[in-house]
């Protein structure tokens, strides 16, 4: 079993081509009747951060499971090549850009005609600032349309069109191979997103697309309850993780409170393992508290 | 006293030529010396619905206050005209597009030459529907990449540059003129963009949008606060009010839930010309009670 996914971005952009990748089970008529042990996890956003954190961990931890990492640049994801030399074929690098949403649905394509199925899909991707697009605003005057559109664009818009696309992945994998009853959408919010907790202001762009990342997961998960869909939804807060995120605001960061992102990933997945039905819609920090809206 | 600002699109559009404008006091060296009796308020999105309802209500409840109602479209905004005819000068109308923000730009500097100071802004616009741009999704299948921005542009971004631009002449006005303390900014948002509160699901553009809007406002509220400002930010919530934004879906509507314009928005300036400093950045139904976030 091989899977020749990695550089394939310009082939992604064409997603009619798809029907020709090499199956892993190609003998067999239908991908999805395979129960994959130790289940199908898609990690979007895993070039670097958490999100790469996250392809370790899972497959450090999980001895059969099989990992799909998505990314912007496949070719320039040095930690994710690193993994593939490890981990070969339980390792599948795909490349997706959550702002073209074709990227988004070719993936969901190769994945369907590759497994058939995912029991998990964290969304890791998110955005902060970025030189002379996207600045943490420290003031109502420095508020800056294409600043807010930005952030909204990437941090909430891309996740849901990620969860759209993946869903008919999810209710055919359920908790099937997996300790789990069902499958799990984890996508990271901050607790920065709460309004509730909003006590310091500033950073518009980013605290109002998690704020909404917040409500459309929410939205999400009334849907998949009604539908008695094996899918729930879930909102992560990783506590202040050392990343290329946090890392120009980590100057104030009170001594023990910048975690490392293995600690952060480890405690995270302790979450995701443990979801149950009943954790559908919540919001949940790194150590398990819910976070209020 | 006479403000030829009514048909002043073309104009608007070159802000610099805004110093020619007659000034309500032009023996006065600073406009903004001057307390108005009354107060001054502005309503953005005043061509029809609740917008328009509240110009109506400001101006026949308060025998000297004056109102600026802004609008898309000031030449087609019959109702405004109307009460133009019976206002006249207590009554001033300026373009602004949300979408645009250079028109937002030019009402504050219009505004700033001619009154010098605001008591009020009520944000009354919002989009729900619109055919073939935004459709109220019914399932996550329907969710579109362009309504979510659409939505987010005008009900959460727009608001937050309105109050960018007019935060200045709030400051100025705090509350000279009126039974309040405090300059209030009154952001029309909507149960249904409440987290807390979504047991339904569906409509994930307009509700995204809606609880991004109460973030901002949040967030505009605690800088408000840090800075002293004689200036607060509140949410309201005008229940389900009959006009063109809920007419498509009034039918599920309970017998005697459906509100006159006329009674939502005498309850709304209620809960407005009521506001002390403690309610900045608080989130009240058209009844007065708070809505979880
Ligand atoms: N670190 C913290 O303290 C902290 C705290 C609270 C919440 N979070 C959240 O945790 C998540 C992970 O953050 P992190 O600290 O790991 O950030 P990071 O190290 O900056 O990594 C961000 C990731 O998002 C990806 N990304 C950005 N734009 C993308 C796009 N258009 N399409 C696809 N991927 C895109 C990046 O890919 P490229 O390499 O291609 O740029 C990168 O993999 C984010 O949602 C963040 O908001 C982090
Ligand atoms: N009606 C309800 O049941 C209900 C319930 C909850 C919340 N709300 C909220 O209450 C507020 C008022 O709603 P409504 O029922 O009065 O709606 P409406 O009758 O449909 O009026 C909407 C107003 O928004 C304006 N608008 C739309 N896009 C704009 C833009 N780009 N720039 C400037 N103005 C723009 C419209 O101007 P044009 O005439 O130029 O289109 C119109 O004046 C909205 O924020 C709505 O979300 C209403």
């Amino acid at each position: 079993m091989k899977l020749l996914l990695l550089n394939c971005r310009a082939f992604l952009s064409t997603p009619v081509a798809l029907s020709s990748v090499r199956r892993p089970f190609s003998a067999s008529s239908s991908v999805s009747a395979h129960k994959w042990e130790g289940g199908v996890s898609m990690v979007q956003g895993a070039s670097r951060g958490i999100g790469l954190e996250f392809v370790k961990q899972l497959l450090e931890k999980n001895e059969k499971g099989h990992v799909i990492a998505t990314c912007r640049n496949p070719n320039e994801a040095k930690g994710l090549l690193d993994l593939k030399n490890k981990f070969s074929e339980r390792l599948n690098i795909l490349q997706l850009d959550l702002t073209i949403e074709s990227s988004i649905e070719a993936s969901a394509m190769s994945i369907r005609e590759n497994y058939g199925s995912l029991n998990l899909l964290i969304n890791a991707s998110g955005i902060l600032s970025m030189p002379n697009v996207l600045l943490p605003e420290t003031t109502l005057n420095k508020v800056d349309k294409s600043s807010l559109m930005f952030a909204y664009e990437v941090n909430a818009v891309g996740p849901i069109l990620v969860i759209k696309h993946m869903w008919p992945l999810l209710k055919a994998g359920g908790g099937s191979g997996t300790h789990r009853d069902v499958a799990v959408v984890a996508n990271l919010s901050a607790r920065v997103g709460s309004i509730g907790d909003n006590r310091l202001g500033g950073w518009h762009s980013y605290r109002s697309s998690k704020t909404a990342l917040n409500q459309l997961t929410k939205t999400v998960s009334v849907e998949f309850a009604r539908k008695k869909d094996p899918v729930i939804c879930i909102l992560l807060h990783p506590g202040t993780v050392d990343t290329d995120l946090s890392r120009p605001f980590q100057r104030n960061v009170p001594e023990g409170k910048l975690f490392t992102k293995e600690f952060s990933v480890q405690k995270l997945l302790d979450i995701i393992n443990n979801a149950k039905s009943h954790d559908n819609g919540k919001f949940f920090a790194w150590d398990g508290q819910e976070i209020p809206w």
